[in-house]
């Protein structure tokens, strides 16, 4: 197994440490795993390549591997988001990209951190490509981590992604001091948007109510170590998005999707208001208690 | 507003302390709030009436109340669980014992001590009778109580017993020590097996993926507060039943709705997988770990 890292000191680094001090501290990494900075080296003989990398660098990364995957080798895409260029998905940015490979797409609430402490952990491998889907679903699985198969891409991709830009939400209402009451009530309107615009592309309602979805997205809202869901937090306890940003060295791809989002929402005329507030908030200096107020506190209807 | 306690001296409590220290404390009653021990004073000129005995005491309630309810009143059912005998939900109970009044079912992600500190909340009133439903609406709701009407009562009541179920199973995972990524594949697969019963008797999928069924249900398995979580919690870490319900005052109505559950999946031929599980592990003696491994660890399948 090769762990690809993009710059070559960190790669020195990871070998030498034996372990990613600063996204996974604490874990040794196995010796089967060798880390490089040379995509040529890790991907030129590879069945199957996780790709993991933020959705800005996904098209590129993918570009570079094209020329170096072999023909029929898995790609199994973990980045959550959208190009925001052309609104697409992160398994048509590889397929584009890695035309000879086989694209499926891995989603379900594993925070990292647990999955390397082996706790119990069940997650989706989707492909429209049912025999890549199952060769992933047994590369991956162990005991500890359970993989299930799935043919919905759409959904899958458009529920992992989204999850980041509800996940901001819940951590606004964190930050401005609200309970579990009002959390548990943004998680299920935030999934019916999230279902809302997932159907309207063409995914499964299942995979929405599924790990990918429901999931995925009370892991992120809820669990306390997701990156979204921080910077949700420390903007409403009243920090400016520039004073959150710095807080973290991950990247919180909730920021872009949320705008991805809106765009998706426009084009299929499907109504999201909390990806229409955080918009607000995040794009227009919208302060975040008016934004959740005017969430959680609308007029009454039948629901 | 008559607040009515069973037992006189509880009553003297309420009114001399002006706190329900034993189940809410540190939040005041509001000086319109007159506790009393006699139901007649409490139901007779009532307009509406907010029922919240725990299920096992709710027919010997009803039937009671039945003599001092005015014809046309509305009952709001707020408690969670099936009668044991001939498994009836909570609103059918009432139905059969205050044929004069109208029935409705509150339900939903709502904290009582957090609805006590205004965090905003929104629930669920459903009622077959919609002009019901509509007058608990409008006499419940404030700009931090959020009351949507519904009218799939069986939907609502079936997952609002459910979810207790579900919470003791979590529980057991946090006690034993698995982290968030098990309990969020607990949450969706416990959401799954309920929509199945619930639908199977009549409910509707939307409400199982609104507030009273998704909603309550992460609240219920994520919240602190939850006393069915805080049980399963006891029993993963090696606590006894009678060791762990020794702990706490309150009633964890997940025990009984096991029981329940796991008779209405066989009538209605649903597979019920944690439901089934836990009656092993609350009324059968099974090892909490070896329940939930079998739960979490099962053979690879589609999702």
């Amino acid at each position: 197994v090769r762990l690809w890292v993009r710059e070559p000191a960190r790669a020195e680094e990871l070998r030498a440490r034996g372990e990613n001090a600063k996204y996974l501290p604490g874990v040794p990494l196995p010796a089967s795993v060798q880390p490089t900075a040379r995509l040529e080296e890790a991907a030129r003989e590879a069945d199957a390549i996780i790709v993991a990398v933020p959705s800005e660098h996904a098209r590129g990364t993918y570009r570079e591997l094209g020329r170096h995957v072999k023909a029929g080798a898995v790609l199994i895409s973990a980045t959550k988001g959208f190009e925001l260029e052309r609104l697409l998905r992160m398994s048509e940015v590889a397929a584009e990209e890695v035309p000879a490979a086989r694209v499926t797409v891995l989603s379900g609430p594993s925070f990292a951190q647990e999955v390397a402490q082996e706790q119990p952990t069940a997650v989706v491998v989707a492909s429209t490509d049912v025999a890549a889907a199952e060769e992933v679903q047994r590369a991956l699985s162990n005991r500890r981590f359970r993989v299930y198969s799935s043919q919905d891409v759409v959904g899958a991709e458009t529920a992992g992604a989204l999850k980041n830009v509800i996940a901001i939400a819940a951590g606004i209402l964190d930050g401005i001091g609200y309970g579990h009451n009002t959390v548990a009530a943004l998680i299920t309107r935030g999934l019916a948007e999230t279902s809302r615009l997932a159907v309207a592309m063409g995914g499964r309602p299942d995979t929405l109510a599924g790990l990918a979805g429901l999931g995925d997205l009370v892991l992120t809202c809820t669990g306390g170590l997701s990156r979204n869901r921080r910077l949700g937090q420390a903007l409403g306890a009243g920090r400016t998005l520039a004073e959150a940003l710095s807080a973290s060295p991950m990247v919180a791809e909730g920021i872009r999707t949320t705008i991805a989002a809106c765009e998706l929402a426009a084009r299929h005329a499907v109504e999201m208001p909390i990806a229409a507030q955080m918009r607000r908030v995040l794009h227009e200096g919208l302060a975040p208690r008016e934004a959740v107020d005017a969430l959680m506190l609308r007029s009454l209807k039948r629901e």
